[in-house]
């Protein structure tokens, strides 16, 4: 194989790995970063604008003929060595399948909300993995969509990771402002319900869950703030045993949207 | 204070290091580690067998005088330089609070079953996150017990850390030989439910857990193998939207214990 890259400073390595470990980079150009054979699969078969397909050697080898059967008119494909593949990879046993790719339009809330529709919003969430986890069990459980408000970067590669493609198939919008955000809502006439943890709180198994839905989960360590669970509709509560706190919240978010899917 | 320890060289920071990084040592001394002040205050209200009290000279003015009120009488305490604390931490901001614990007498299955309770069987899990967080839900949520069956070392910190402290509240049973495991499962008259991803299995929305009930998670990649479904009293499933395999396994076992457990 002709021109295998060897370089740290290749141009499009050096930039593989400034997206990959900043947010302010990426912001800049609008790019992100995938590491994996499943999601950069899933984000070709999505269409999902890679405008560079990264692979070591040995990946050209093992999953070449899978990955280039993918429409890539849009795409320049490099191939880098396996040490190279090593030094970029940020997973312990990398499989040497990297890309680069658009970030897409962000999409404002009143642009997904559709009427009978279900709804999670992120606020305030901080733990990567835990954001990850969320919109990929929104995805496996039929939720309609997913709003970011105050949340860590959704395209920061450690969500990518964990959302196993999800990223690619769900309904995702982004609203910082608590103000417009509940405007939006409101307007669409969705029922909204702030996950507490307060016993005085709905027991989420006595709630009725028709018409157009958005479930508020809060920060892992803080809940969701006081003004905004007020603001809400009605504050619903997993009924738990044993230690208060006790359930993580990407688990108490599952368990919600299965309520919420049933 | 006197005798603040500074060498990387003390036998008790060597021990705990060992302890820390080999399962082998884990078993060879009986002894597991602790780190976090969550962790070991909970360790301490429960009466789990702390030996060791390790604290760097910032957690004892810190900390000292809520750790010291516990009943240390079993308990040996020793001050570490701060250095000393960052290098055995495992943690990224580590909080200088260590303790070395008693791996409690291994419970057999038969010990913890009991009539009309809800089990949870974890077969083959692999990942140390995933299993910590399946034991902390199981405590959430009220289940019983939890039966480990060929899994990952329950006293490997990450393990231990993702339960949050339930691993000193829940009743944790060990049996590695199918056998054995069905055999006292039938003899108890435990209903078996293999959670599997096969359209034709019965949806858990379709499901009574009446009576004794031991729902079977599989592997993470590779799920419960057959030998193992085929003798469970039933094949259960999430209904899912979207790409198979979607839920990650401590999400699944999160809504099946809440299914199991309302």
């Amino acid at each position: 194989m002709d021109n295998i890259i060897t370089s740290k400073d290749n141009p499009t390595v050096k930039l593989y790995q400034k997206l990959s470990s900043s947010k302010k980079e990426r912001l800049q150009y609008g790019l992100f970063v995938l590491e994996g054979l499943r999601i950069v699969t899933d984000a070709l078969r999505e269409d999902s604008g890679i405008t560079q397909l990264i692979l070591t050697e040995k990946a050209m080898e093992r999953f070449g003929d899978e990955l280039l059967q993918a429409d890539l008119r849009n795409t320049r494909t490099i191939v880098i060595s396996n040490e190279l593949g090593n030094r970029i990879a940020s997973t312990d046993s990398p499989q040497g399948v990297f890309a680069v790719c658009r970030i897409p339009v962000q999409r404002r809330v009143k642009d997904i909300l559709r009427e009978g529709s279900k709804y999670l919003v992120l606020f305030g969430l901080q733990d990567p993995g835990n954001v990850g986890m969320m919109i990929r069990t929104a995805d496996a459980l039929g939720i309609d969509g997913v709003i970011m408000s105050g949340s860590c970067d959704l395209y920061s590669p450690k969500v990518i990771r964990s959302t196993m493609g999800s990223v690619f198939r769900m309904r995702i919008a982004a609203e910082n402002d608590a103000d417009t955000l509940f405007s939006e809502l409101e307007a669409a006439g969705a029922v909204t319900s702030a996950a507490v943890i307060d016993k005085d709180a709905q027991p989420v198994t006595e709630c009725s869950f028709g018409g157009t839905q958005a479930v508020f989960i809060g920060n892992e360590g803080n809940g969701l703030p006081d003004n905004v669970a007020q603001r809400c509709t009605r504050r619903i509560i997993i009924p738990m045993h044993g230690n208060i706190n006790s359930l993580n919240a990407a688990m108490a978010a599952g368990i919600l949207m299965w309520e919420l899917s049933k």
